[in-house]
This record gives C-alpha cells, sequence and structure tokens, in this order.
C-alpha cells in the first residue's frame, strides 16, 4: 500500500532558527535577548534593529550552522518508518542558502535521501497528505492537511491543528496510524 | 479564475544539454561526435568513454553554462500569458547544480519569480495541470497530464503525448486553451 506523505519544513521546524538569530545578534550587536521578542510579530519585525535579520539570511554561513529544533532528528526518523517523509524548504528566496541547506540536511538527516528533498518558493503545489510549517502563507493553501509548528509569529493564528514541538508531532501522527481525524 | 499550471523541466527541456555534452566531450576528447548517440540510449552510455557524462555533470560551471534550448524563453514568456508556469527541476541529486541553475534561470528566465522555482529530486508530489519533461520516470507518475519534450534517449518511448521542440509546445498548449484535450 502506497503510504502517506508527510510535508516538513525547515526553518522554524526542523531547524531552530529562532535561538540562531538571537545568538547571532548578541554576537553583532553586544545585546542578550530573550525569545519573547518573537511573541505575535513578524521576525523581520522582532529585533531592535529592523534590518537584523535580513543580513543575517544573506550573510554566508547562516543557513549551514543553524541549531537542530529539539527532538527534530529522532522524531523525523520515527516518522519515517510510517510515512514518506518529504522536506519541503521555501529556500528559492535566498540562492545563497540553497547549497547550504543541502549540506545541513546531509549533515543532520543523512537518512533523507536527495530525493525527498524540495526547495521552491510557494508551496502550493506541493502535494503531501501532510504539511508541517511554521508559515500561514504556506498551510493556509496547502493541498493537504496543515499542521502548525509553533514559533514566535504564530502565536496568535488559531485556524490550524497545532503542535507545539516534535513530541506532539509524534502524538498527532500517531493518532493518524490509528485512523483518527487529527486536522480541523 | 485559478489559472491552470504548467511545471517545466530544465535539463533537455529549457536548456540543451546534448549540445552542450558534445561541446566538452569535443573540448576534453578531441573528437567531435553528432546528436545520433543519444538515440534510444541512457545518456550515461552514449559517449565512447562511459564515465564522461558523469564527469561532466559534476563539473563546476556545467550547469551555469548551459545553451538555452532553441525557442524556449520566447515560447515559455508566451505560455506565462495564460499559465502558471512553474520550473521544476531534479536538481538536488548533484548538489552544486543548485547555486548554477537557480542563476542560470536569473539570467535566461528573468520573468520567472523565484517563487515558481523548485528543485526536487523525486517529481512525483509536483502536482501542476501539465508537465513538461523528457523523462518517464517523471512523466510516468506525475500527478497532472504529462508531455514528453523529444531528447535522444526517449525517442523510443510512445506512451506519452509528444512536444518535438517548443514551437509544438504552444500548439498543444493552444489547443488547451481552445478546450481540446491534448494529452491521451
Amino acid at each position: 500500500m502506497k503510504r502517506k506523505t508527510i510535508g516538513i519544513d525547515m526553518d522554524g521546524v526542523l531547524a531552530d532558527i529562532e535561538a540562531h538569530w538571537l545568538n547571532w545578534y548578541e554576537r553583532d550587536y553586544g545585546v542578550r535577548l530573550g525569545p519573547e521578542i518573537f511573541l505575535g510579530v513578524k521576525e523581520s519585525e522582532a529585533f531592535p534593529d529592523k534590518e537584523a535579520v535580513l543580513k543575517f539570511v544573506y550573510s554566508p554561513g547562516f543557513f549551514r550552522t543553524l541549531p537542530v529544533m529539539e527532538g527534530a532528528v529522532a522524531a523525523v526518523k520515527k516518522l519515517s518508518e510510517d510515512f514518506e517523509i518529504y522536506i519541503v524548504s521555501a529556500a528559492m528566496e535566498f540562492p545563497l542558502s540553497l547549497f547550504e541547506k543541502r549540506e545541513w540536511l546531509a549533515e543532520h538527516f543523512p537518512f533523507i535521501s536527495w530525493k525527498n528533498i524540495i526547495f521552491c518558493g510557494d508551496k502550493s503545489i506541493i502535494d503531501t497528505d501532510y504539511l508541517i510549517d511554521d508559515h500561514c502563507k504556506n498551510l493556509d493553501h496547502c493541498k493537504g492537511s496543515p499542521i502548525m509548528f509553533t514559533a514566535g509569529h504564530n502565536t496568535n493564528h488559531t485556524h490550524h491543528t497545532r503542535a507545539n514541538n516534535w513530541q506532539e508531532v509524534l502524538t498527532l501522527m500517531e493518532a493518524d496510524r490509528c485512523g483518527t481525524a487529527i486536522c480541523r
């Protein structure tokens, strides 16, 4: 039987981009800020210097050195036993990130085949049974069932099934395996 | 009304990779071969030196310097008036090609937004109304209607609607605009 498919976003889902931004901000501006600055605002608006996020994402090495989101490796490995996993990243916006993201995946998720990696822009033509993502712009129009992975910027959006961490993703997907509808 | 979507492959469709291989083979081996060597065989089997194709596709600069397929720019520009165009390339197999392909598209197809570019592996989760591609492995399982763009290696495959060049693609898609079923 054909296995169900899950599309999984990178930044903010597999990779802890908020932690990385906070670290780089401290490194470059000498100020340690906390994750509460991201709550309910666009990522680019979170820092006192509104140019910081753009400066970081265009810096060589930024995407290559992202920390892995807690629990992501073990969870994706577990999910790949029962589902066909596709990594779906809107990497096309930042051309320099393409090679870095490919290398990052090879390092941290070597069990994901190159055949199952998609770097795109608009995700609306990606047809997986589920999409795990932190952005409404991707989840609102996806072809499958959307699962919103919690990030500061999406705190106030309540119209998608939410997973606060990778353990909650596993719990949701276990419900799917048991035949329970897990998305609204 | 939502426009129909067309996925378009790069190598062998937007880019004349056969011509490029012949040119690089002559440059490196001193022998000028003709396009008939590709007829009915795998691309990697076409040259006397069976390692040549692999060597070329892993060479920095190979994908950045591909010649554009005759008529491709004007045809894609024309099609983009009536269809939503997505470039869908299996670039993930060759990590070095990612940045080069992105740059190549920016040079030759600057009217294609980054939002409409997809670099992937397996194309089976790409859901466009049409897919124009030269490989059966992509066309046989695509979600939309397949259009086989003629290449030497696919000469003997007859189970897909075929376009021998970009003028024939335009003729086929004009039929779609007129409500005629164009695929088998």
